[in-house]
C-alpha cells in the first residue's frame, strides 16, 4: 500500500464530496415524494374510515340503497385522491413498485369496501376492471396491482359472516343461503390460483373460516326450517334482502 | 339447494371464472420471472463466495496484488450475471422494484467486495458511477439502487477494523493512520445524509464502532512509538489529525 | 508472519484440505438428492392441491360417485410420485429417515384425502396397508410412516364437522349419526395409543374438538326429531345420504 | 343411540382395532427403544461433563500432558457407551435417521472435546475417521454423521480464544500465532462447503468471532513486542506451549 502516498487523493476527496453531495439530493427528493405519497394515502384512509363507518350501518338491518347512496358521494373524493397519487407517480417513472409499499394497504381497503357495496347492490364479485373504473385508473399508467386487489377481495369475505348472522337476526332467512353460494365460487376460483407462502396466501387461507362460518349459519336456518316457504320464488338476487 | 343448480347468474359467474384465469397467468408469470432472477442471484451469490475467500487474504498479509489478480477474473462473471439480470428485467418494464427485494442483498454484497478492491488498490471509495461500469450496469435501463450502493459500502467498512489489525500485527504500522483517514471521511460523508430510520440507518450507525475500533488500533501504535520515525515525511494527508 | 509459509505442516494440512474436499462432495450429493425429493414433493403438493378442490364439491352436496370418479384419475398421478420418490431413496439406502422431514408433511395430506374418499365410499377407515397398496408402496422398501399415516388420519377427522352440517342442511339428517359412530369408534382407537408429547399427540388432542361438533349437530337433529323417521330403512352405509 | 350396537359393521371395526393394536405395539416398541437410547445418551453426557471439567484446567495453564492423562481413561468409557448405542441401533437397520435426533447433541460434544484434546496434543486438526477410530465406530454399520463432526469442531473453535487468552495471561507469547494459523486453515477449509442454511451454517458463522478474537489477541501480543525474540527457535509445534 505503499503507493497510497505517492497518489494526491485531493481529487478522490472532492469526487467523494460530490458524489455524496447528490446522493443527499436524491435521498433528500425520494423522500419528499414519500412525502407526499403518504399524505395522500393518509387522506385515502380517512375517507375509507368515513366509508366505512356508513357500511356498517347495514349490519343494523338499515335499507341497502340509503346506505349506498350515503357512501357514493365518498367514492369521487376516492377517485380524486387517486388522481392525485397516480399524478405524483408520473414524476418518477417506473418507480411504482418502489413506493408501493406507501399506499397499498389503504388500496387494499379501498377494494374491500368498493367490493363490499358492489355485492351488496348486486351481488356479485367486483372486478379487478370495474375498480379500476371506479378509481379512474389505467392500468398502462397507474393501475390497481392484481394482488392488492385479491387482497382487497379477502378483506371483503372478512365481512360476510358477520352480514349474515346480523341479516339472520333480523328475519332474512335467506341471505346464508346466498352468501354461501357466493363464497363457495369465491373460494374456488381463489384456489385456482397457485398462491406462495405470503400475505396473500395467509389472506385467503383465512377465506376459508368465513365460510365455514356462513355454512354454519345456514345450518342454523335450515335445521329449524326457517327457509321452509317461499324459497322458490325470493330467488331474485340479493336485492330482495332490504 | 337443488335450486342453486338452477339458477343462472351465468354470466357474472363464467366473467369470474375468465378473471381468475387471466390471474392465474399473470401470478404464474410473476413466479417464474421470480425464479429466473433468484437463480440468477444465487448464482451472483456463489461468485461472491468464492471472491471474498481470495479477499480473505488479505488478512494473512499476503501481497495485495497478486490476491487482486486472482479475484479479478470472477468480475467478468459478475458482470455476465448481472447483464442476464438486465436481460430478464427488460422483459417486465417498471417493475425492477418489484423484484429488487430478490437481488438487492446480494448485490449489496457486491457492492462491498468491489468496493474493498478498490479501496486495496487505491486507497479510495469506489464510486457509484464505477461499480455500475465494472459490473456494466447503465443507469438509464438497470442502474444499481443507491441505497444499495450506500448498504454495501457500510458492509466494507466493517471488514476495515480487522485489516487494520492484522496489518499491524504484520508489522505495517502506517496502515491504521490512512484507514482512519479514509473511515473519517467516508463518515463524515454519510453524516450529510439524511437517512430514514431504515436498514441503510442502521448499518450506518454500525460504521461508527468500525471507526472506534480503528481509533484505538491508531492509539495503540501512537502511544507505543511505533510510527514515530518517518511520520513528518509521511504525514501528507491525514497531519490534522493527529 | 512469514515463517508461517516457511513451516511445512504439510501433510496434516493436506489431510485436511483432502477431508473437506471430500465433505465438500458428500453434502452437494445430499443437497442434490435433497433437491430432487423437494421437487417430487412440490409435485404431490400440487396434486393434492387439484384433489382437494375437487373433493370441497361434496360440501355443496354434489353426488359422491360423481366427485369421487373425477378425482380417481389423479391418484395414479400420487402412485407415479411416490414410485419416483422411493427410487430416488433407493440410491441412499438406509436413509429414508435421514430425509423424511422433506416429504412427510406432503404424504400426510395424501392420507387424509384417501381416507376422506374412502370413507365417503364406504363409510369405514382407510387401513394403512391400503395406503400403501394404493400409492403402490412396499414397506419393506419404501413404506408409509405409521405416524404420518395417523397424522393424516387426524386431518382427515377435521373435515368431517364441515361435511355434516352441510349434509344435514341439504337434508341428509341421517349423517350425524354415521359420523357420530365413525368418529367415536376412531378416537376410540386412537385412546390406545401411547402417545408422546410431540405433533401426532397434539393433532390427536384436536380430534376431540371433531367429535363435540358432530354430537352437538347430531343433537340439534335429534332434539327437533329431525332423525325420527326411517332410521331403520335408511340404514345401508353412507351412499345413501345424496 | 340405541341402533349403533345393532349395526354390524363388525368386520371393519374389528379390522380397525387389529390395525391400531399393531400400532400400539409399534409405538411402544419405539419408544421403549428411544428410551434405551436416552439412557446411554445421558451416561455419554455425563462422561462427557467429566471430560470437560478436565480439560477446563488448560485454562489454568496445568502442564497439557498431565490434564491429557486423566481425561485418557473416559475415553475407553465414551467407546464403550458408543458401542451399546450401535448394539441399539443394530436392532432397527435402516433407521439410524429415525432415531438421530436423540443422540446427535451428545455426540458433537464428544467431538469437540476429542477434537479439543488432539489438538492440544499435536496441534493438528482431529480427523472424522480418527473420531471414529477413537469412539471404534465403523461407517458401515454406526458411523459418525458427517455434519455432526463439523459442528462438533466449530465447538472445539469456540473454546480456542478463551485457550488463547489464558496462555499468553501465563506467559505463552507464541501461542496466538499457532493458534491464528490453525484457526485460519480450519476456516478456510469450512469455507470451501456450500452449506445450507441451517444449523451448521449457523454454527460455522460463529467461527468467524473466534478468529477475529485470536487475531485481536496475536495483534495485542505483537504490538507490545512480547513476540519479538525466539520467534525463530520456539517454532516446534504446540507441543512446546506446556
Amino acid at each position: 500500500m505503499a503507493d497510497l502516498e505517492a497518489k494526491p487523493p485531493l481529487s478522490p476527496s472532492s469526487t467523494l464530496e460530490k458524489q455524496f453531495e447528490d446522493f443527499r439530493h436524491h435521498l433528500e427528493e425520494s423522500e419528499s415524494l414519500r412525502e407526499r405519497i403518504r399524505a395522500v394515502a393518509r387522506e385515502i384512509e380517512s375517507v375509507t374510515r368515513l366509508i366505512y363507518s356508513c357500511l356498517l350501518l347495514v349490519h343494523q338491518s338499515r335499507p341497502i340503497p340509503e346506505v349506498l347512496e350515503k357512501v357514493k358521494a365518498q367514492i369521487s373524493k376516492l377517485k380524486e385522491l387517486f388522481h392525485r397519487l397516480a399524478g405524483i407517480l408520473r414524476e418518477c417513472p417506473g418507480q411504482y413498485y418502489r413506493y408501493h409499499g406507501d399506499w397499498r394497504s389503504e388500496t387494499q381497503t379501498v377494494v374491500s369496501l368498493l367490493g363490499f357495496m358492489h355485492w351488496l347492490e348486486t351481488g356479485n364479485l367486483l372486478m379487478h376492471t370495474q375498480v379500476e373504473e371506479r378509481l379512474g385508473l389505467k392500468t398502462s399508467e397507474f393501475g390497481l396491482d392484481i394482488e392488492d386487489y385479491l387482497i382487497g377481495i379477502c378483506f371483503m369475505s372478512n365481512e360476510l359472516p358477520r352480514y349474515v348472522v346480523n341479516q339472520v337476526t333480523a328475519g332474512d332467512y335467506d341471505c346464508p343461503r346466498k352468501v354461501l353460494k357466493f363464497l363457495t365460487d369465491l373460494h374456488a376460483a381463489f384456489r385456482m390460483l397457485n398462491l406462495r407462502n405470503d400475505l396473500l396466501r395467509k389472506k385467503f387461507d383465512g377465506m376459508k373460516y368465513d365460510l365455514r362460518r356462513v355454512e354454519e349459519v345456514y345450518y342454523d336456518v335450515k335445521i329449524r326450517g326457517l327457509t321452509a316457504n317461499g324459497d322458490s320464488t325470493r330467488d331474485l338476487g340479493i336485492q330482495g334482502q332490504s
